[in-house]
């Protein structure tokens, strides 16, 4: 391709509204272009990358034996209300009325509808498993949406189905999509993790979610260098420490601390470290006053205090609850000297463990230290792991210790279970004629996020560095005086059409711009490598080549710089 | 492909609303599945084929200088306030809120966003032209959805739309497009004519159509074999006979027709031919009472009559309006001895060729014979082409003579001018610094439509007959006793994995099924090439091969196998 014959739309700022570098990178690059709020028009330049993430999910997923199929965008509501979601999605689902006033949705996912076609047309164990994708453009209507293409309305997912006659089957397509999964973020170049992740909304009960990793990622995520081992923040078990409690060494004592309301205050007063401390998140279960002990290092976390017996429903105590049960002001509560008919105390693993540590004194302007678990106080209720892993962790699978990162949702993968083929009715007739439900799975990939993840992941300050995979043109063919020197335009006339017949994708910039204008181009979106040809070098046999990953710039024979890309490329 | 890893869902019979053959057998054969009215899934085999449509369209719009964008389906309706369509377009537009009671519509068409693009991107002339496609997802609500993908309401389409500085580059850009639109229906294997269409709703200049001939079509088309004419039949011009009207040779008589009302019958009653019988439509303009006279074999062009001047607003006359103005009940109209002060006398181009014709006499149960114009009845107000062309019309480009088909519309290409741009204020400097409005054009390609209209042209009562181009599978492979014979499975192994490695698409149908199940499931799929593996050909080291679109079966020899496929193929 010819910059004369394509349609660069290269911008020297970004919007303001935009956010994240991929965002401001991708409206720059003239990869998207806005059209409305989260509504975004995939511009050539962009459509070409986002054309080659496609290929190479499609690829691994008939790879993986999956079998394409193309559903419609807009649902009709009866199927909806059969599984009970068609209120239960909430406004996030873009629901029409057509000319008849009948209710339809513009398709969130596409549960309902598979799983309606699987009912019709499998009705024998023998035709099972199947799993069916399509690639896609979905809907959901985002409160906020933002960071461009990461969170769009509109945007283009990869979801997959499988039907299965019972559960063995199902986990074996599981682990399938799992390694299919990993195939093609492997080959998109993204720096990923398949994490253990809670199913959420859509149900069922195992899944795994697939996050690129990126600083500026939603979700933060636990992972160890060492070892396989990644979950989310929210769901990776905080391991009780090894070492048995101490003896108590210190008689406890009153500290005051007129002004200190913060575990972190308190331990700066007492030139202690904050992991001596002990704080209380006070929360409501029923008529229950919970009082959560965590140290003051560590934050409570809320999907493993929801999974306590007695605490599904829990909710934060209202400082009129507090005050009630311990008459005293939030900043000063300890378990020390509380009603314990009344209230029920539930430390972390970590706080068990703590001997001689410091708490609030239940009385304002006052703290407790030298404080010891059975001496000054009875045992915890509960000891349970009701934090958040922090760096430093060790790995609950015992190979290391723990990191934290941040990374964007790009997979998900589910077992549903039987969750919609009860709802909707969708059998099967076993080997010995019994009806049965098919057992389901489900796997999703943001195909449309998946550009943006990848350019949050590779870029400096010059623009997008994109993985091979995905560029939009492999190679930069930069002439320096195209419309001036013969010379120059004859050279990089052939070794672009030598490059194009080795099946390369070549961006030849003819364009009558300054050396400066178009290097800061291709740069800017980002294409792996770059040939400048000029008439200097060319004089002397050479051209100039230069890697957008970094890297020297070597001096190449005019006679050998197809073989020098050819390599390049592994071809 | 192995049907055993495949999803065949072929039906014996075809669900009763399905009218036209290439509907039945879609869903007989199971390329598509419905979910609700005018909404259709693609199932695995239908989407192998739409996606080689697609294909083909991308491919030869590459080739003609366009570039792929992608644009949301979901569009503002401030945009469609610009153009002045929101309302235009009526219910056949899907009409959406979003969350915050914000006004959207699902895309019929796309002139809106892309003209958005356009005054936003391009500023100078230097930029054009350029010519953007989409290969996407169109929504149109549809009063009566029908004959299954043909007239869907969601359905994909390919859509382009071109901006030039001058109508000059516009055309070039229509010429280029009318080529890429030729080459892609031949590629596609389709029978298939481009006709002058009139451009209705989108507006602008200059349109074509590019319908592929069947006789279920919905349009009706004229064509000269002999040459490249083609048109609507709306649209085409009837020409003045050639030769001058005779004489008058017979004197002017009163005919009895108690019971004879139209042309036919009292063509019958005097055993002449109906083209010497003359009829006449009365039809109001305003005030003005007008008589269409037209041969009793011609039937009346609204399209054409709506042309013509003070005829622009014309309705048909009612009953009571014809008695007033000629005091006489409809059957027995005519041309002679009426007050043309108060009547407009307009006569095809035909009948005013005519001398001694038979018409009706202005009085009930009478008609007059041996009518000749000037000595009868004055000439006519206006002679003009009121009427559709017949078969056997000489052709308007004075080539031969026409033919009358029927077409379903795939293609449509139009000079829209400025209509867009001007709305939506979409400008350009020119060279002289003057603003000026884009020139544009637009072009689109019912994608899915395409994969009906080839079944429509090509099945017979076995099924479907794919051309090789659109075929799901380029081969089908059916062993006779796969899992019982050894030797069979041996020898479909090995040519399968030849077959494949050579490129070609094969349908290994190893499933344990009697040889008529599979021949005809393979028969029914449109399969063009099929290749029979059987134990009593295998020991004459020979195999089957028929083809689907007919013709003997022949035998092929094991070794010689591989080289008569690829012969097939070209490879």
């Amino acid at each position: 391709m010819r910059t004369s014959q394509f349609f660069l739309a290269t911008l020297k700022e970004a919007p303001n509204e935009a956010e994240l570098p991929s965002h401001k990178l991708m409206l720059r690059a003239g990869l998207i272009k806005k059209l409305g709020s989260g509504l975004y028009t995939w511009m050539p330049l962009g459509l070409r990358v986002l054309r080659k993430v496609e290929a190479v999910v499609r690829d691994e997923m008939n790879k993986a034996g999956a079998l394409e199929v193309l559903m419609p965008a807009v649902q009709p509501a009866e199927l909806w209300q059969e599984s009970g979601r068609w209120e239960a999605m909430g406004p996030q689902m873009l629901k029409i009325k057509d000319r008849h006033q009948r209710d339809f949705c513009f398709g969130p996912t596409h549960e309902e509808v598979i799983t309606d076609i699987a009912r019709s047309e499998i009705k024998s164990y023998k035709q099972l498993p199947l799993n069916f994708y399509q690639i896609q453009t979905k809907f959901r209507d985002e409160i906020r949406p933002r960071f461009g293409v990461i969170r769009a309305r509109e945007f283009i997912m990869k979801d997959a189905y499988s039907f299965h006659t019972d559960r063995a089957s199902l986990r074996e397509t599981y682990v399938v999509m799992h390694r299919a999964y990993t195939n093609i973020f492997t080959r998109l170049g993204l720096k990923f993790r398949a994490v253990a992740a809670d199913s959420g909304a859509i149900g069922g009960d195992a899944s795994h979610e697939f996050h690129a990793l990126a600083d500026s990622g939603e979700d933060a995520l636990a992972y160890c260098p060492d070892s396989d081992f990644a979950a989310n923040v929210e769901l990776a078990e905080a391991l009780a420490p090894a070492a048995a409690r101490p003896a108590a060494a210190e008689a406890m004592r009153d500290v005051d601390t007129p002004k200190q309301t913060t575990c972190e205050q308190v331990a700066e007063l007492l030139g202690i470290g904050l992991e001596r401390t002990v704080k209380v998140i006070a929360l409501m279960a029923g008529e229950r006053f919970h009082m959560m002990l965590l140290r003051g290092d560590h934050n409570l976390n809320e999907v493993k205090t929801g999974k306590l017996a007695g605490l599904e429903d829990f909710r934060f105590a209202t400082e009129a609850e507090i005050r009630e049960h311990l008459n005293c002001p939030p900043g000063f509560l300890g378990p020390v000297g509380i009603d314990r008919s009344r209230i029920r105390l539930i430390a972390d693993r970590s706080v068990a463990a703590l001997a001689d540590f410091v708490c609030g004194a239940n009385k304002p302007k006052f703290h407790l230290a030298g404080v010891n678990w059975g001496r000054d106080l009875p045992e915890a209720d509960l000891v349970a792991d009701i934090r958040d892993v922090v760096a430093g962790d060790p790995s609950p699978d015992g190979k290391g210790r723990l990191e934290i990162c941040r990374g964007t949702e790009i997979g998900h993968i589910f077992q549903l279970g039987t969750k919609y083929s009860e709802a909707l009715n969708c059998t099967y007739l076993d080997a010995e004629g019994q009806t049965r439900p098919m057992e389901m799975g489900c796997y999703g990939i943001g195909v449309s996020r998946i550009v943006a993840a990848a350019i949050e992941q590779s870029h400096d300050a010059r623009g997008i560095i994109f993985p091979q995979p995905i560029a939009p043109f492999g190679v930069a063919l930069v002439p320096v005086g195209y419309q001036r020197s013969e010379a120059v335009k004859a050279a990089a006339d052939k070794l672009y059409a030598e490059l194009v017949a080795a099946g390369i994708e070549v961006l030849l910039d003819d364009r009558n711009e300054r050396p400066g204008v178009m290097f800061a181009d291709m740069e800017l979106i980002g294409i792996p490598h770059r040939i400048t040809i000029g008439d200097k070098s060319l004089a002397e046999g050479r051209l100039e080549y230069v890697s957008r990953a970094g890297g020297e710039t070597e001096m190449v024979g005019v006679e050998e710089a197809l073989a020098f890309i050819r390599a390049k490329f592994g071809i």
